[in-house]
């Protein structure tokens, strides 16, 4: 058995793919690929609440590597979630069943911006970056440990919406309403979310994800205007402060925005099932890495039509600075070997190409 | 006072934007134009439910008519609902107050598409047509009136989901799992819907738009195999049966699919908000009308702000086919005295251009 050093893992195809060096395979992981659909999740989660779970170091671990025991990814990503943050800002937030993510008491006018408050990450989060060092020791090297948070407009809009929603109009009206407020809950958030994510780096984290979740909410100029300049903010401090980590961003619906975010900083751009591959790669030109991005659908199909639409999606990223994944995240019905269908197509389909 | 013929309205503007001929400013209506936004809607609404509503010819006419009474639009747009039409094939549907639809017994395997009806569209949705007449006669010729109906896909949606949905998955399972049975239950919604569309024109209707809410769920080829075709068929049937009323679709979301759209014998592609005028301009080509697309939200900033949005919207579309709107409907808590100002700015702003 070889020993493995602390900064390369075994399986670096992620991190190579994500610089643009040459991979014997297009490496794959799932976002939401330690959730609900995997009975093993199920079960581990058994009375706890959600944000207990993300709060239980060695859970985190577990849960995050389960995968990892199935499917012969690429990568793990630590198991927790974007509304961690706004929890350390000082905001309730509770996960029910059913219904996903609820704040009791969101952002109604500004002046509830005094309630927020400019949290030390070591204190407040300081279980999450526990559970990335325990991920990474539990995967003594495999594959990188991908860290995360959400981007500053996608949090700022559950802050005020106070959950999910279909068009997040109450966090939109802010920005026509009141645009200095929403600057500056946006500029709080980023400085937290740099904190945050410089913690996960020294914490074990080997690549970044920023996930834009509701990106598709703005239109070309709102998101020039109020997500672009703070995702702008995260790649600079991060490239700066950590030079060897990949940063990737997913502004999932923003298809208007490839150009700009490919000038943002980021060496990847993750993007969603509504964009066309060749398109996309042609927009973001040659220098950026492009990850995505199956119908998360397809894994309802048959497994001949999921390698089939693989094949497809990689014909279509032409083979070079691709990393592949979902358009979005695993769904809590997905069957398990339909899952293991796409990983498995994916490096056999790659390695023939 | 003149007489009115039939077929001319006073102000048929929106009439001659949508065939590309010389207007002296850009005409404008809003989708949910008549709605909760409105105190007079509200009033008029109250002690019956949605659907009551619906079936209720003279409520439809004055609800219809009720925007026109305070904003110079340069139409009306019957006051119904796409899922009039899932009724009229034999499904429940339900509004249910701060949910949305609800159809307490979704399609949920293949087997359940022998509960469909082919309804004769005179008998289970005459309402609606009486609704058109009795508005067509209440408008007596001010300006045109639209009439519409759901795209074959979202009604699809909506049918197999059982209501409102952040992604749809139940109903995009259907598409990669049994490609067949969706491509049954869509040919057999496009039928009701050619002739429920040739009956609204057969009632009044001036100009039909095609709701594709749902387009944005599917990504480039999933739209070009499940949506466009139908999209296709009704455009060519309506065109067939009434050359002379124009055809607009608005596949919301589905921002890879102008091309083909434009390819689809539709004269007007309405747009949302995500989209950038100028962009759109180039990708659908010269001969067709663009409606669309100030973000919906910008109706919550002060009335400085929507004309000086509404400006550049103008500049973006370059004055030639352009029939403005938002980029979305109206919401219940926008101010009617600011949607005022973005049908004023519009007349103006283009008069002056």
């Amino acid at each position: 058995m070889r020993l493995q050093s602390d900064s390369a893992p075994v399986n670096d195809t992620l991190l190579r793919a994500a610089r643009g060096r040459v991979v014997s395979h297009t490496p794959v992981w799932m976002m939401r690929q330690a959730g609900r659909y995997l009975p093993e999740y199920r079960k581990l989660r058994e009375g706890t609440t959600f944000f207990e779970t993300c709060r239980n170091p060695d859970l985190v671990a577990e849960i995050s590597i389960q995968p990892l025991e199935r499917f012969p990814l690429d990568a793990v990503i630590v198991f927790s979630d974007i509304l961690v943050v706004p929890q350390a800002m000082g905001m309730e937030v509770l996960m029910v069943k059913g219904r996903g993510p609820v704040f009791p008491d969101p952002l109604r006018t500004t002046e509830d911006l005094g309630r927020l408050l400019a949290p030390d990450v070591e204190e407040t989060l300081g279980y999450v970056f526990e559970g990335l060092r325990r991920t990474r020791t539990g995967l003594n090297g495999r594959v990188p440990l991908i860290g995360f948070a959400g981007a500053p407009w996608t949090l700022m809009a559950y802050m005020i919406e106070g959950g999910g929603s279909k068009s997040f109009d109450k966090a939109r009206a802010w920005l026509y309403a009141q645009p200095a407020a929403a600057d500056r809950l946006l500029a709080a958030i980023t400085e937290v979310l740099v904190e945050y994510l410089d913690h996960q780096v020294r914490a074990g984290a080997q690549f970044l994800q920023v996930f834009d979740s509701w990106a598709g909410m703005l239109g070309p100029r709102a998101f020039e205007r109020f997500a672009l300049p703070h995702l702008r903010v995260i790649a600079s401090e991060l490239g700066r402060r950590h030079p060897d980590i990949p940063l990737a961003v997913f502004a999932r619906g923003a298809h208007h925005a490839l150009e700009g975010l490919s000038k943002a900083g980021y060496d990847v751009i993750s993007i969603d099932w509504t964009l066309d591959p060749a398109l996309a790669r042609q927009r973001v030109g040659p220098d950026i890495t492009i990850q995505g991005n199956l119908d998360p659908a397809v894994l309802y199909g048959s497994p001949k039509s999921i390698r089939e639409a693989v094949g497809v999606m990689l014909q279509g990223f032409g083979g070079e600075r691709h990393i592949a994944n979902l358009g979005h995240g695993m769904l809590p019905d997905h069957d398990p070997e339909h899952a293991a269908v796409f990983v498995e197509a994916v490096h056999e389909l790659s390695r023939q190409a």
